[in-house]
């Protein structure tokens, strides 16, 4: 059992404002951690009330994998959804090492101190496999983590990547209900994750290293052509030469790319998460990027044709739910596969099993 | 109208031995392109009789879109099942101008003088949208395309990469069935189909160029990983000395990354697919894998492994078309999609409209 002040549900409950809640719980009561529940009306109205704790809650029953929270998800991101689309959403990338953590806090601050409102979110389906997500962990971003402006969520770490992009693409509609007028979604530059991300903001930022050569091998080609904008870090003391010639070789390899469909060609800056130089900078290319495809009416093709995706993934992610969580497909699966792993039954054929099971149940109704 | 000589099918009827055919057919007949259609004893007799023109057919049928082809192909393939798993299966990636096709044909020829039979199938999820597949395409492979123990077929260009995978490794089954001992996979070392090459072959094979530094970066760092063997091709002439300094380049970076599951240390090898230099060399290394890891039993653990693999990608394949080639849905669709594009409609109510239509439906019979 953790200590109650570790808890970061309870550090909220503390800054709540929005719905009464007790000010302080004996810990050692059995009962403690049992939540209130909410009905989807005191959801919508605490996420529209900006309520982080009940946001947060939400966001749980998002990432949830029982069907009756993602009932009671699905109906509070309907009604979540005419009050979302209003942040400008931005993919963060870059190999390990470039110092996301870091530049995410300095950004974030940087927006902060507009008067902003900042929710960090992540997609990192490795995350299952390493038990724990290695991003939007609140302790990497030390200064934007005891902000109350800033809403930091580790990655969704249950399931597909499908899965994972998806639950964070419905995170972005309530964070904007709850009036979070910028959304980070942070990803690691060496799996496939870019590609969801992509499919769920409006501007793409690649970090990368000063450095020559070896440097821009860590980055996949295809992460580069989606960027937006490269952003290179630890542009400071000594580096800011080094800096400045991988910004000029970045450019060139840039222009041997198409210029994108929305017209804007990517831009590459030098800058220091750590000594915080030139974070304006960074975000007045982001700003000028915006401003450029809302006036080309990218900004809204884009987003929409974003929504199409989304559709179709929505739709294929329920199709599998359906199948999987069938409480009779859910006892069949684990003896098909170990019939598949031992080369007792070939995988067609298991497949047509389950899938003959699934339509002879699902028309016995 | 082509020339029947010209016609791929044609040509095969013409070696066809198995099944009794007219030997010839005047062109100018209405119902000469009319095939005959079998029944899938038919099929399954021809293709175990090593009947090419059928085995075409046969793939045909994997490669349709039409409910009466795909339940015709299952019923082929189940019945090819059991004759099937007896080819040394093989990936072949790398970048374009690596040389793949050069290669291909040289590996093949050199297979096929040994008394072997070779299928070469291609996976290129890009040939959808190029209206065409690159891979695969006979014409580039231009001695082993003469030669009746080679079936080359290229990619099949519909659907999603799920699909497109799905499909070759299909016709891998029927292939093996029709007496095939060594099956190629190729496909393009930029995408993300490798993973799914990597999933149904037995050795994974990267092809890349002489040279330093900069050829590398064109690899992606995942594909180098799944690598069993790095081939250089071009090591001839002039070139020879630029390719040894590759080939410890390329040691040097394996070194970086830790021992695969297989227990077996990936080589570098240089050759010459032009001048067929090193030929001999590559197959010694690909044969030494496969003895090696059927010894430590990998073989079989990783065939295993497929199969369960695939059999998640039977069942979640099998679940997409039955929803997408329903006639409600394929009506309703365009609607739904014309709406979330013009943002009249969010993905999310638009998916579950489609939905609810179909579960409607299903649970109506």
């Amino acid at each position: 059992m953790t200590h109650p002040e570790d808890d970061p549900l309870y550090q909220g409950l503390k800054v709540n404002k929005g719905i009464a809640q007790p000010p302080s719980v004996n810990p050692y009561l059995k009962n403690r951690a049992k939540r209130r529940s909410y009905s989807v009306n005191e959801y919508v109205d605490g996420i529209l009330d900006g309520n982080i704790p009940l946001l947060s809650q939400a966001v749980t029953l998002v990432e949830s994998a029982k069907p009756e929270h993602q009932d009671m998800a699905q109906a509070i991101i309907e009604k979540c959804l005419p009050h979302s689309g209003n942040a400008i959403r931005v993919g963060i990338t870059g190999v390990p090492g470039a110092g996301k953590s870091t530049s995410i806090d300095a950004f974030g601050m940087y927006l902060l101190e507009l008067g902003h409102k900042l929710a960090v979110l992540a997609i990192d389906p490795s995350s299952e496999r390493s038990k724990g997500s290695i991003l939007g962990d609140k302790t990497r971003m030390e200064k934007l983590s005891m902000e109350q402006n800033a809403f930091i969520r580790p990655s969704p770490s249950a399931g597909s990547l499908g899965g994972v992009a998806r639950k964070t693409r419905e995170t972005i509609i309530l964070c904007e209900a709850a009036g979070f007028n910028y959304v980070f979604v942070e990803t690691v530059g060496v799996g496939q994750s870019e590609t969801a991300v992509h499919s769920m903001v409006d501007f793409f930022l690649l970090i990368q290293l000063a450095g020559t050569g070896d440097e821009l091998q860590g980055i996949k080609r295809g992460i580069m052509e989606m960027a937006d904008g490269i952003v290179i870090n630890k542009a400071d003391g000594d580096n800011i030469e080094k800096a400045k010639m991988a910004k000029r070789q970045l450019k060139n390899a840039l222009h041997l790319y198409p210029l994108p469909d929305s017209g804007w060609t990517p831009e590459v800056l030098t800058y220091s998460g750590y000594y915080k130089l030139n974070i304006g900078g960074v975000w007045d290319m982001v700003h000028r990027y915006i401003d450029f495809v809302k006036q080309n009416g990218f900004f809204e093709k884009k987003r929409n044709e974003q929504s199409k995706y989304w559709m179709y993934e929505t739709i294929n992610e329920r199709l599998k739910n359906d199948f999987y969580r069938n409480p009779a497909i859910e006892k069949l699966m684990p003896r098909l596969e170990n019939e598949v792993l031992s080369a007792r039954k070939s995988s067609f054929v298991a497949a047509k099993e389950a899938l003959d099971e699934y339509y002879t149940l699902k028309n016995k109704f």
